[in-house]
């Protein structure tokens, strides 16, 4: 990092910023400019925030700039080639691209066995639906809870896809994955740093979405807590961003995609379709997310949108998707990829 | 709430319609106009989100308008009346403005205790303080946990100010509650709809923070989670929003404090310091949120802000703050209210 | 539009309301609910504005909602049809994928000259260029002027491109028009009245470049402003819009462009250059932008972008274009559209 | 600045990086970390942003890091004391806290003499109303023009307040300066360049209002245009920004206020009218703003708002205004400033 210094700052003040940025084991160079006095932090300083944090608040100091990034374990300087990661069959980061399907929730065994037989036979290799669902109003439906994993572990023996379902606190983790191939951390949870180590002592697959606020650095931050556990299976999530207009509900962020990918060796994906909000919009976002290099996607579908209780309007219907799926089959081939398949002999 | 249908909207599309807004026990009102029917939804609806989500899903339906809010329990048009939450000896909400107090994080015994004397010296009349922080980066100082509760009580115990401190997670709360006489929830939290649920369980006082990407709407539905299990004592916070430039931390919504307690009867908090990120921005905000009507402030002080362990940019020296509650005394009469004292006789 | 009635308005007050709509030659039906009563206007009130302001204006009143659009002739309920906008040869809002190109200033003969035959080699079938520059600071490049529009259509006699230029400010618009064969309305200018309402009058091929922060609503009721002049020759134009992450430039709203083109029939390009920022992003959002639907795209393309004297970083070298320009036609092809290409014979 | 270059830099890549910098008269001083080598720029490069986009177009550069402000006239930095600006017998700038008060639009005779009459006798020291209008749409009031100008004339010959009005373009700026004291650039207008290089020119008074997506560091260079023509009269006004929740019409940056007197030298004053858009919001965002150290306030007032033809539920009525100027006085004495008076004698 770099300390800029204040016009006004003494000798005294400068030279007690020195001292304390060799207290931290790291080494001071000063440059003194025309008009403002620098001292460069020499050394990695990446993981020394509290360092930081108390230079900027030293008298004599104007502002801090980093010049490294705060996260570490997550970058590509770290580690230079893309993380694959497996769950059961399916490995996403590689250069096939991950199409994960289902619905917004799990309502009933019925409507999870025909969403996940619509969603494989249109070529979904990995099966969502929320069990365990954080919904702005009390009022709205919560989910089904255990009974909800129950049926997603069903539909995963009918079908054989590997299941991602959300655990919104530290305590329904183990339960989750007592039935699940992965985790979700969703938007609401990105900054839950209780959950976020848990699930990196789990060591399980995780799928962490960005939060409708969060910048690219807090996102890499929150899965630097899951890798800095120990676990290195995670996958990034755009999902769209708060903004100022609402005909989509979420501005999707395409330009994540790529950046992430450059910052970061984790895999990304994106969910059209919270950013969406309206069943309308998913195939333009979906496409355009396959166009920008995401690894993959997950897509709301339900079997009958108008009778769902959470996020109708959004879910798309079977044969929707079906139509989607080949539109993105021309797209990933069109930059160079192809859509992920289950290997031959999946039940 | 009111549908709108679409100009192609099919006669039997507007019976299902209908059909389904009577099949929640509601009535169905129609109006034709020149350029779009509506559909009028008589009745309460202000818990029937779900009905909602199913009428935007349905074939034909342009869009749905809400005319009621989508909360009940927190508004003033179910209870016109403003909450006053009592924690200790202290009164929120009702006439006096409230001075809470105290550093980012417990670091330390010899550093709680000096602020604790300090901000009760200078007119505040509860103590803040982390000891469960979350932390952007894992490389953060994460907070002293238990200790830094035990630190808590034994300040109040010896300045007689009651402690809020803010739970991260549902199983840290039995342990909070042990030691804290109001439970914070964070920013980060406002939608771990878990926590909210078992501090609406636990009937303890609450100090709701808006998160940093929250409508006013979102903040008073997570509320309404409190509310809902049957706990009264809720008291809101406003702390500032993401936005685009960053010579603040955060953009402090100072026009939040007038239109919540227009919605709401829960009495709402500011916190300057988040929003400020700045010592020197502080003295300002906090004065224009009282100037605004704030029932209370939170705001951080610390005995060595160079030597703190988180945010030491941001966090007031003793004697800042006692300047600050000179000028906001005088704010506060201006606006015709005065700041809180504690009884005599506390020790 | 709808007016939601206040529970304390007065019989007076509602009276009021129904007069004050029945003057502005509409119809009013009332409709009384369990919780509010709402006014129903009868009639076609998209350009009744000052009504709506009057009546949220008055006493009783809680809150106005519109049903129908405030826009009208941009409107796709008004023309079904997708307007195909001509400029020269070139056909924006066809079937075809158009590509613009070039680079940001006109900065010398031969700078805008080898562009020019740069991006017409690799498949650019329009030339861009700016000679009036609208720039943050007074002391970064202000455009060449009129001698920056001279060379364009120098390079235009050229290469055969028709050329898209800014026009600043209403006194500019005259010489602008005597060059080049499309005007440029900039982000920053969106909302200059005075500018629409001359372009509108000019009849000239228009870019309508949507603000960083401007609603969709205000984006189509900036083309309004030209359409109502009786100029229906509009294109709008994406570029990002302002966020709190700075990876990016701006943030790409790449949901804007089926959005748009479902309330509008105006054609919609996109500008990923401005939203990226940087020249590694341009690829990705140029795709997605192609991929999401967008009508064509605006390119900045520089021979020696580390020698530009604006927006260098973001502008990419001849052989970066060709090869997005590959990328562009294999996407164009996966969503069924091709590439526009120059009819034969073009000089 | 500082040039940060990336891992990968080359000798040959480092060595042009110097020789630009030194081609552009500074001197470069290198400092080679473990992480990352830095340059370092040497003199000052306050309007030198020609080079930071060569540098940072460069091969080799990982990016480029502003250590000073890109604006130097504006800055406190350059000019320590604050402007006081002199609009007649109006002093904006110096102790006192000056209120400007007068209708969204001028719409009649009647109604600005009514307007002008009531925001006196309340005790505003300058009058507000608008003749040329920026609207939305363009089926809203768009104002009287010229007429609106003689009315204004009329008004201040009347109650002698010294009248302050919007110019939209630089084409209207020589008939509005017929008429007015002080000239306002609106919020859209905040980056049109022909426009402020033209008051810039005319060294009359100017509002300059911050744009609903500016950044700080954008509304200091605008302002720098006008005194970069040497002009040095120029008020700064937030007005709010754009946001995500619509209870209010635009986020009032209350810490705009403290942030900008600290950067600049330049006089700031707020309009809570415009930010609030509604009535009821209006007194507490001015109460805020005083509090937080502003100049003074811009408030719309309207005779009879229900009757009004632009911006009606957002102008507070004379009553209104009275009570509210009372408010201000006494907050204004809590921080220790007292509101301006027009000198005794004025008709």
């Amino acid at each position: 990092m770099i300390v800029v210094l204040h016009p006004s700052c003494t000798p005294e003040q400068q030279e007690a910023v020195v001292r304390r940025i060799r207290e931290a084991g790291l080494g001071a160079h000063l440059s003194q400019g025309v008009m403002r006095t620098v001292v460069g932090v020499i050394g990695d300083d990446r993981t020394k925030e509290q360092l930081r944090t108390m230079l900027e608040a030293m008298d004599g100091v104007e502002r801090v700039v980093k010049v490294l990034q705060p996260y570490k374990l997550v970058s590509r300087e770290f580690q230079p080639q893309t993380t694959a990661v497996q769950v059961g069959p399916v490995r996403i980061g590689g250069p096939e691209v991950v199409v994960i399907a289902g619905p917004c929730s799990v309502e009933s065994r019925e409507q999870i066995l025909q969403a996940a037989r619509a969603v494989k036979a249109a070529g979904a290799v990995m099966l969502r639906g929320g069990a365990f669902k954080p919904r702005t109003s009390p009022y709205s439906f919560q989910g089904l809870e255990e009974e909800g994993l129950r049926l997603l572990a069903e539909a995963r023996a009918e079908v054989g896809l590997p299941v991602v379902t959300e655990a919104m606190d530290a305590r329904q983790l183990e339960l989750v994955l007592r039935y699940a191939d992965m985790v979700q951390i969703g938007a609401r949870n990105m900054q839950n740093y209780t959950l976020l180590r848990e699930v990196g002592r789990a060591r399980c697959p995780v799928l962490l979405k960005r939060g409708p606020a969060a910048t690219l650095e807090e996102t890499l931050l929150a899965a630097e807590y899951v890798l800095a556990e120990g676990n290195p299976s995670v996958v990034l999530c755009e999902r769209g961003l708060r903004s100022f207009d609402n005909h989509t509900r979420f501005l999707l962020d395409v330009g994540a995609v790529p950046v992430l990918q450059r910052l970061s060796h984790l895999p990304v994906l994106v969910d059209p379709s919270q950013a969406a909000g309206k069943r309308q919009w998913v195939p333009p976002l979906a496409r355009a997310a396959v166009a920008a290099g995401a690894d993959g996607l997950l897509v709301e579908v339900h079997p009958d949108p108008e009778r769902a209780l959470s996020d109708g309007p959004q879910q798309l219907r079977p044969q929707e998707f079906a139509d989607l799926v080949r539109q993105l089959r021309a797209i990933a081939e069109a930059v160079g990829r192809t859509l992920a398949a289950l290997p031959v002999g999946t039940p």
